[in-house]
C-alpha cells in the first residue's frame, strides 16, 4: 500500500517518515496490516530524505488539483496531512492561510471521495481552535472558539473531516497536538516557535529570544510522542473512535519558567544566560489564548501516551536532535 | 444607505423585507441610524414582493461572483444572509450544501472584504449546528458537534464570519435560530419541515404527515419572533456583542405531543385528524440530533424575545399567515 505525507519535508513529516519505514506495515482502510510499498513526502521544498527506495519525494503546492489528484490514487490507504500554514504566518497572510489550511485540507478530501475507497486520513490540528473565555481544564464538549485565522482555519478542516468521515467518504483522524516542544532546525514562523527556540538555542550555544513572560503555561508534547502518536491515531479501529473523530491528546503543562528551570538542569546556567526575554505582545495574546491544558482522558483510554515530564523532554531533544557539533555545557 | 437580503424569496427574507420597509431606516457600519433608500432581495427564484419602490429583486445563484459583485457595494451597509439549503436536501446533495451554505456565505464576506466598509452582516445559524452526546440544556461554551452536512456548513460559516468579523473585514453576527413554527407556505425540504406543516396544513384543512413520534422535543421559535430577531441583532452595537458573535437565541422546548393538543384547543379534533403519523427513521434520526433547549441567557440579557407558549405561536400564525379562504374549524 502508499501512504501520504502532506508538509513531508518539517520536522514531524520527516520523522513520521522514518518511524514508517522503520516499521514497514500499517493498517489498510479495511484495517488489514500490510506492507507500506510506496511513501511519498509532498511539500512546497523537497523533502530532504529519508534514503529510501520506497520513498518518493513530490515537491510543490497542495493546493493544486493537478499536483494531488497525480499523487493519491486508489493504492493510496493512508494520508497524513501535516501540511500547514502555521499561526502567526496564517494571521500575517490571511490568503495564504485559508489556500492551505482550508481549500488544500478540502481538496485532499475532495479526492479522497473521487476514488472512492475510504482512506484513513490522519489530520494534525492544534490548541489554536480552543480561545476566548476557557475554563482551566478544557474538555472534549468545550466550543471551538479560535481567536485566530489559524485556529479559525484548522477548526473548519476539522469540520469537514468529521462530515466526509460520517458520510463515509473518508476514515478521517483528527489528532490536536499541543504545542510541540523541542521542535529541531530553525525558528519558524508559529506564535509559539519560542517554546522549541528558548530550549533548542541555548543547547545548540545559540542565543535565544523568548516574547513571553516566564508565567505563560504551555501545554506541551514532544516530538517523540507526536510521532507515535500520528502512528497510533492511523492504527485505531474506525469502531474505536465512533462518532466523534478528534482526540485532545495528552500533554504536559508547564510554565515557561519551569522550562528554562529544566533547562538549567540539564545544561547549567551558562545555557540560560543565552536567553533574553524581550515581550512581543502580538505573540502573548495568541500564545496566552490557548489553553494551558485540556482534559486527555479519551486519549489515555485509547492508548496515546504523554510525556513524563518536561526535563524527558529537554533529554529527548538531546539524544534525538542535538547534532554532533552542538554544545551543551560550555 | 442599501440593504440585501440573500434569500429574499423565501418567507422568512420576505418577512424581514415588510419589517424593514415599514421601520425605514436601520444603523449603518458605524452604527448612525440611516434611512433605507435600497432594498436588494436576491434568491434563485424571484422574489415575489415586498411591492415597493425601494425594492429591487435580483434573481440568480449566490454562488456567482459576478452576480454578487454586481449587487454588493459601498452603499450596502447591511447584509442579511439567509439563504441556504436546508437539512434534509443538504444532506441528499452534498455539493449544492458546500456550495451555498460554504462557498456562497464565504463569498459574500470576501466581497464585504473586498469593498473594505466593515459592513454589517447577519447570518442566521441553526440548532443543526450542535450533535452527538449533548447535556440538557446546551449553553454558550458547549462544543459544536454537527451530525448533518447542514450543520457542519452552517458551523463553518460561523467560523468563517467570526474570523472576518474578528480581523474588521466585517462587522458578523450569527443568531442561532431555534427550528422556526409555524412556518407559512409550503412543505420544504428541512427535516424539520414537519413542524410547521402538523399545525399549517390542519389549519388550513389539508392532511399532515408526522414523521417522527410525539414525544420528541422540538426548540420553536415563531417567525414574527425571528424577524424581530433579524433586525435586533443588526441594530445592537459591535462593542455590546465582544468577541463572541454567535448569539443562541431563545425558545420554547415543546414536545411534537403539545403542539398537537395546542392545536386541538386552537381548532379542534377534527383539525387534529388531519395529523397522519408515518414515522420517517432518516428525518427523526436528525432532528433527535438537536437540542431541545439550549441556556439563552446571553440572548435575554441582549434583549432578544421568546414566545410566550405555542398557543402564541399558533394565534400568531393564524393572524399572520392564515389565508382568507383557509378554514380552521369544519
Amino acid at each position: 500500500m502508499k501512504v501520504l505525507i502532506t508538509g513531508g519535508a518539517g520536522f514531524l513529516g520527516q520523522r513520521l517518515a522514518r518511524q514508517l519505514l522503520a516499521r514497514g506495515r500499517l493498517n489498510d482502510g479495511a484495517g488489514r496490516p500490510r506492507a507500506i510499498t510506496e511513501l511519498v513526502l509532498v511539500d512546497v521544498v523537497p523533502a530532504p530524505g529519508p534514503d529510501d527506495t520506497r520513498v518518493r519525494v513530490v515537491t510543490g503546492d497542495i493546493a493544486d488539483g493537478a499536483l494531488m489528484r497525480g499523487i493519491l490514487d486508489r493504492d493510496t490507504s493512508a494520508v497524513f496531512h501535516l501540511a500547514a500554514i502555521v499561526s502567526s504566518q496564517a494571521e500575517a497572510d490571511f490568503e495564504l492561510g485559508m489556500r492551505i489550511n482550508l481549500d488544500a485540507s478540502r481538496l485532499l478530501l475532495e479526492i479522497c471521495r473521487e476514488l472512492g475507497h475510504r482512506p484513513r486520513v490522519v489530520f494534525t490540528s492544534s490548541v489554536a481552535v480552543y480561545g476566548g473565555e476557557l475554563p482551566d481544564l478544557v474538555l472534549d464538549s468545550t466550543a471551538r472558539n479560535p481567536q485566530s485565522s489559524y485556529g479559525a482555519q484548522k477548526a473548519i478542516a476539522e469540520l469537514l473531516l468529521n462530515d466526509y468521515t460520517r458520510r463515509g467518504m473518508v476514515d478521517g483522524r483528527v489528532l490536536r497536538l499541543p504545542t510541540i516542544s523541542v521542535r529541531p532546525g530553525l525558528p519558524n514562523k508559529a506564535a509559539s516557535s519560542f517554546a522549541s527556540g528558548i530550549i533548542r538555542e541555548p543547547l545548540n550555544g545559540v542565543a535565544a529570544v523568548c516574547p513571553v513572560s516566564p508565567d505563560l503555561r504551555l501545554w506541551l508534547l514532544s516530538p517523540r510522542r507526536a510521532t507515535e502518536a500520528l502512528i497510533a491515531g492511523h492504527e485505531l479501529a474506525a469502531e474505536t473512535l465512533g462518532a466523534n473523530r478528534a482526540v485532545n491528546l495528552p500533554g504536559l503543562s508547564v510554565s515557561v519558567g519551569d522550562m528554562v528551570a529544566a533547562l538549567e538542569r540539564a545544561a547549567g546556567r551558562a545555557a540560560v544566560a543565552r536567553i533574553r526575554y524581550e515581550p512581543d505582545p502580538a505573540v502573548e495574546r495568541i500564545v496566552r489564548g490557548w489553553p494551558a491544558a485540556w482534559d486527555a482522558s479519551r486519549a489515555l483510554e485509547l492508548g496515546f501516551e504523554a510525556d513524563a515530564d518536561f526535563d524527558a523532554i529537554v533529554r529527548a531533544y538531546m539524544e534525538d536532535d542535538l547534532a554532533p557539533g552542538g554544545r551543551v555545557r560550555d
